[in-house]
């Protein structure tokens, strides 16, 4: 009953395969590997972008920092939500990276909102040189609530960043759980929306540790990897990162994953609407939930077993709600999940 | 013929079982994996120090850079060889990751003098707020010319810095192949001779991507795991490295693919020394050599796929010398070495 | 009628004197001048401060972000105002000079609430290694909105800050302005409140260009040197700004120019508030006020020559209000806020 | 008997008189003052450059790090003498300002060679992603051991930097003093000899404190203006520092003030040289003289008030040699050098 993190389940094994089937004779090292060619040919044919630089990292901060770094100038400001794993989950890395430019916050929650994000753009535009200077978008798909934008709403952001002359990043972690929830292709869900550097995540869906960073615009290319030296982020032993994304992309596993994952959360999300004490924070649309649950349903659950984040600690009223944070990867037995629901249920029952 | 380096080399096969070994149900992220646990045990019972800091990173860059950043002021200047990693081979990363800090190189070659460092160090602890402060020394060992410091010459070069008030940090990529070389042990060429931290390489010497870093004095333990985090370098699924190194160090596999890799070198160098016209810039005292070699020489090796690196063209005086430098790693069969000596010895006799 | 800040006035001619008189042979450089012997010795009095470290530069930017890079690791976040110069008017300034550490904003405005700083600081302590660790509190003194703290609300603060682990710095761009109004002491409104380093303003309150950095704790001192050093910031021809700020100091000719400065704004405000169509956004505690006024009466002011900040345009309804902000400092004659009152107050007249 | 700097003469009274003068009523702030719009004027007049961007800084350091961040980026290296202000004397400002990029040595002293430039940043040129990239040039004219660059050799190091693609930067911190020693004008000494950025300083020649930053070409202007900011080198009070350069500028009081200094130098070289036992590191071409004198030279000089660098200390064998820096300034009396001539022959005779 593991909901914690879907960065504590395992990789599918089919990754751990293509990694040791990799593991034969001498390479050449730094991205030079054969496989990384298949990949960049792989990831440009499904987004369908001919021209797009391609990069491998091992971690998703690192795809978010050096992407940020790459379009941000220190003397400017990022835009992004509240919630981003960028202003709330990585330490000041993307202000190290970006060599002191800020994070500013637009809204309260996951989403970010395209008026309020013309006025706060539009607003720093106004401001000479004593305040940072307006700098890129940067949107998290799906959000770290769980939700996640359309097409149509990611274009619109783009398209207030675009009229500010700013660049749109999007922190894809979950970028597979949020596209297999949409009527649209790759393609569509970013370059066409106007997103000009997608951090497109394997780690959270079925990896060992692997993340693309894909310049839809190659310009900065050659920046980004230096900037990528520089952090100390370019593998000597290339070859089993592109081993991985490799076998992530094949026939498409990476899809696969992601609607696995998002079953999960849909069979989780489902079973704990029934139950009467529980409320959501939003409607969860990949593969994670923040709900309320009685402090007595927590109680059990843990005394059970079961794994997640709790906000709040498990002494007090019985029947105070309490928020918690659920995330369901691939790789979850249905099982698990009707015994977490089970053992909730019968709290309500016992409560009742 | 694959002697560019020792990153290219695949790893060892055990390497890539334990990762799959490990790809077993959900298992606590960011390093508090069971795995880790035993690593750090066993870690600290290698080198004899039980209060031990330790932690795992994916690159030597990050291990060699984390570590200086956590000892070092950015109004400060690491004291390094000119030929050192940190110095030609990490783009920055070093001053990035330590707020600007300098590197002040000592002597003009690979291994620094005592007598020139204490100079170096006092000579800087003369000068007042103008200048850069002096920090800590960072010793390579092995040398990036294949070289070796005895116990005696690492204790003595620490001895200087630990008199001018600096720590001393340890660039262990090939930790493995300089310690199979002597007849000290872990603990005598690090902390007993004074090293305060060292990255401890695993990469170069058969594993996938894996380096420790160990504190010996865990005073700085919990900045150095906000620095790897702030430079994105915490592992989510840290198991994976986690098993690699514990692999790594199960029935002194370390020791054994360092030695291999120290053969093979022998068996190049011993070849290649019985040849007239080819001359040593420095004896190989690890798995890595700098020669010089005809031009013709070179000429027939790479047209029979030789791989490694060579400073100047092929065009030019057939007889004039080239520098170049190879490296062996441990899974390079004897086979290949002897065809590659083989190609040398018949180019001396085509030119004779 | 130039209301615009109180870095458009003039110096006090004593402060041009004493240059002047300063400017007699040769005098050490870089702060060993004999004037900062006094300027110190000066400064510790007035702050019943023997121990004080006491430093000079020459803007007040460079104040704030030395004193908050010397306090804050790169891994860190300061707790500030919304309203905040750091966060406003700095230019990422602070988060160059402090390595990429982040700011946290408090409220909504320009003055912290102790309880929603004990809830910021509390949550961040609560986290790991992902996030920001918390670090010293920022509050400015007189705030941006020419409100000032209490020394009680000073304590309040900082005692949250120290049970949080954490230091208090004041920016004191307009010190003098916030004591002037107070029935406490320099050393009240400091030290005693547990505020560990002060910016001490001196070139918005008739200087030509100095401020001082007064560390209570001597502790960091070296390492404000060298960082001072390091950003540049370090005078060789010192004495200038040892001659300001002692003349600055002399015969309280700083605590005159602030009643000055703070007496033309009781004129100006006073003025105003007798207008129907004006409210102020805050009652003026120094020598800002921020206040809205109708359109026309701008329209009117400023073709009239008065200068000052306009938050929005001249074109639109004439009677809607428009926020704006007037800075009054020790130069401004009586008559010309007389002259600034009557058309307003004719606007008025007209209007009705 | 002065002469440890020339940073710790007096300043012209001009330069205090102007600041007095500018000292009427309010002005804009930040820059916007009139007077600098006088002093652009002046200055693209003097040097012939009608499009230059000219901003003013307060120290030479500030004008030294900000035009070099301005011009690299974080992973690249500029190219400098081993005796460079920004190597030895700015506590790492310049790896602060540019990021973490690095300095290159280029030589053994005070004057780069061209063919060690064009190895230096050739070699650089070949290496890839793992090596700092190369970056732009940097001369101080006059060098820190008192020569001058011949226009004529400005220009042959500007052409090995233009050929491999990178800018030259100038510190300029004693550009008068070597202005007035060549037969070329400040045009012909700067952009016409291929000089992207000039730190022109005041400091040391005569002002209280004011350097300008001229680009030639205006491209990276507003990038400028904004590291400036951030860097908390804008002052508000900005019309200060335009009086200072005003004031400098006017009638060539620069170039009389240079040539007083030079001046005083000549006269101090000359009587030094002709004591038999005083011995020139390099002859002065400037106002910075490094000279060997017999230690009992040194002990009766500075026994009499003499006030200079000396490298060594008074204790050891009385003819033992023993360098030292001397610098005139523009203040010095005749007397004061001839008085310092007289008892530096004194010990001759007495020796003898």
């Amino acid at each position: 009953m593991f909901f914690a993190s879907d960065n504590a389940g395992p990789a599918h094994p089919s990754i751990l395969s293509a990694m040791t089937e990799a593991n034969q004779g001498h390479a050449m090292p730094y991205g030079n590997d054969a496989i990384m060619d298949e990949v960049r040919d792989r990831i440009r044919q499904i987004f369908e972008a001919p021209e797009a630089a391609v990069y491998l990292v091992a971690t998703g901060t690192a795809a978010n920092v050096l992407s940020l770094a790459t379009l941000t100038k220190p003397f400017q400001t990022v835009f992004c939500a509240p919630d981003a794993h960028i202003q709330n989950d990585e330490c000041n890395a993307p202000e190290f990276y970006m060599g002191g430019a800020k994070l500013t916050l637009v809204g309260e929650s996951d989403k970010i909102d395209p008026a309020r994000l013309a006025s706060a753009m539009g607003t720093r535009a106004r401001i000479g040189v004593h305040s940072a200077q307006p700098g890129p978008l940067s949107i998290t798909q799906a959000t770290e609530k769980g939700r996640v934008y359309s097409c149509a709403e990611v274009a619109e952001l783009a398209a207030v960043a675009a009229a500010a002359g700013q660049k749109t990043h999007m922190d894809g972690a979950r970028f597979a759980n949020a596209l297999v929830t949409q009527n649209c292709s790759p393609a569509d869900m970013t370059w066409r929306a106007g997103v000009d550097v997608l951090s497109f995540g394997g780690t959270k869906n079925g990896c060992v540790g692997v993340e693309a960073v894909i310049f839809f615009d190659p310009e900065a290319a050659w920046e980004f990897e230096l900037r990528r030296k520089r952090g100390a982020h370019l593998f000597s032993k290339h070859r089993y990162l592109s081993a991985q994304m490799a076998a992530y992309l094949k026939d498409d596993l990476w899809l696969e994953m992601a609607r696995a994952a998002n079953d999960n959360m849909a069979r989780l999300a489902g079973g704990l609407k029934a139950l009467p004490d529980v409320s959501f924070i939003a409607e969860p649309q990949a593969n994670m939930l923040h709900a309320r649950l009685p402090r007595a349903m927590h109680a059990r659950l843990q005394e059970a077993g079961a794994v997640y984040y709790l906000h709040g600690t498990l002494e007090g009223p019985a029947e105070e709600l309490l928020e918690a944070r659920f995330v369901c990867d691939w790789s979850l037995p249905a099982a698990e999940i009707d015994r977490f629901l089970a053992i909730a249920a019968q709290t309500e029952a016992t409560a009742g």
